[in-house]
């Protein structure tokens, strides 16, 4: 993290709770990362315990920097849905049990003695994207993000669409196949985008596929023991498998299938894939060929008019867009306050 | 049109320009009409001569009122697409080859004198229900316009959802159907929701369906050879025809999928239909039956938090929608320019 000599005050605190760790940084004016740590969320233990850690982490991190407390605006906070923006409130979360319907937002307002934003976890990414990352010459974008599930955010205007009932940029849960064979996505419904683009659709896909292809490469590659993964897909098809270069190559279709229905909805400026499922990235041909047979995909689908505009690439922040995005949240809200 | 004695000022024009005719209405600040007239297109021929018409007849509609072009704050004009907001022009509208690249927001601010705000006529459709009609309790909802294509609008609190490229709320290019059968839209590409639940798209279901079943009494609806329509469906399964119901239920489970597509993207407080195909509407048992088809559908592809929330209804304000909602989007950009 590079120390940066001269903040632009006033400064944002970042925390992006997770169902494994709670990532927090803090951000000056300009969106520049002047700190950062982490540590283990305790999700099957009472909140109150990681609520208590954050306000000395968060000084720890101010003093190491040589920055004042004093100086903080205003902290955003993003956590796994599904939740209630408006009341406050952590529901469900499938992974932290122990958290079950904690008015979070306010404790931590309280904890820290300052005005909270809260946010959907991938909404704030989105947000993060958006105000410095990939996103950040775009007055519009829609983040997608491939991990274990199928997330993302939708930004217009310096607005995260967070929804009505706080369930909006569901993006994983776009149909993309109204087909009677259509695969389940793990919320229970039928053909959503998730249950194909996700590293466990992915797998799930791949697990299918090698049934009819035992000559694979990517059967050697868990031989070993450990279970077939995204990544293990990622690399057969860097090395050249022609089934896995296949998976890869279907799941940019399912992608492009799931970019034209947010296309005609929405029409953002551009489309950032993030998350750990990248075949590679944009440094790698890979990754390129990835992002082509997205786009792709994707026009054939659109209207002409929709489909001339279409533009997809990756995301640049990685790990950090949930808590920069919170602290940019966080900005956006404390300078319209600060304006009315 | 009721006269409303003491107009809450400042007052608002609103111009709807469709292909057929140009809407004009003069509406307060709290959205009650104070007067409304209509005159042809003339789609055909230069539209300098249509908008050196609409001085004159907004004046008259002022002066026949008892109201005065000085307490006109601002003008609101929708027109079809494809257009460029930002340029405010009108692109190439299919029914309207004489106005193709068209400055038409600058022509309109010209002629008045007065600031003009524009937009795609079903988005300021959308906003007139959200202003006054059936979306005035809700903060955000998606209107779509069942008519000879299928259009609509998103707006969410209070900013309609336009598009970076002004395509934003293409609601009838939502894919619903991924099968390689799946129905033509008029744009060329399969599946879209405007196939499937436009009134062309009902009529040409009807006239495929006829074909195995000519025993229907839709049929002797067109015995007179008058073409069949989606209104000749509706008066046909009021009057208990069995392919016609069947008709009318397929029609409310095609929407119900696009509903659900939009409701994991955007989260409205609610939908709302509007245009001509309603199959008698609220006040019938049929169009009751259509509301709850849609719904019954909409939750049926949700995952369960979206799906609880669901809401359905039909618009209130027909054919004035595009006027009242071009007034309320010019009154939304006054109030914030006055505040700015």
């Amino acid at each position: 993290m590079p120390k940066n000599p001269s903040p632009t005050l006033p400064l944002f605190v970042g925390v992006d709770v997770g169902g494994t760790n709670i990532k927090i940084g803090i951000v000056d004016d300009r969106g520049e990362r002047l700190a950062y740590t982490k540590f283990p969320t305790q999700a099957d233990q009472s909140p109150e315990k990681s609520l208590d850690r954050i306000k000395p982490v968060v000084q720890e991190l101010l003093d190491d920097a040589g920055l004042k407390m004093e100086d903080v605006a205003a902290v955003g906070l993003g956590t796994p849905g599904p939740m209630d923006i408006g009341r406050g409130l952590i529901l469900t979360p499938f992974n932290m049990p122990g958290w079950h319907n904690f008015p979070i937002r306010d404790a931590l307002a309280k904890a820290l003695d300052k005005p909270v934003t809260f946010a959907n976890d991938a909404n704030a990414a989105a947000f993060g994207e958006y105000w410095i990352g990939s996103g950040r010459q775009y007055c519009s974008m829609v983040l997608i993000t491939l991990g274990t599930g199928v997330g993302g955010g939708i930004i217009i205007d310096d607005v995260s669409v967070d929804g009505a009932h706080s369930h909006g940029s569901e993006i994983g849960h776009i149909c993309i196949d109204t087909g009677l064979d259509a695969l389940v996505c793990p919320c229970g419904k039928s053909g959503h985008l998730e249950a194909y683009a996700s590293a466990t659709g992915i797998v799930n896909r791949a697990k299918e596929a090698l049934r009819a292809h035992p000559e694979s490469s990517m059967l050697d590659r868990n031989a070993e023991g450990s279970p077939l993964s995204a990544l293990m897909v990622s690399e057969s098809a860097e090395a050249g498998d022609e089934l896995a270069l296949q998976l890869v190559s279907e799941t940019a279709m399912y992608l492009g299938r799931g970019i034209a229905q947010l296309a005609h909805v929405v029409d953002p400026e551009a489309f950032i894939l993030g998350g750990a499922v990248d075949f590679g990235g944009a440094d790698t041909a890979l990754g390129r060929s990835f992002l082509d047979g997205i786009l792709a995909e994707a026009k054939r689908l659109t209207f002409p008019v929709v489909a001339e505009e279409l533009k997809v690439s990756f995301a640049q922040l990685e790990s950090d867009a949930g808590y920069v995005g919170a602290a940019g949240m966080a900005r956006t809200e404390f300078m319209k306050s600060a304006s009315a």
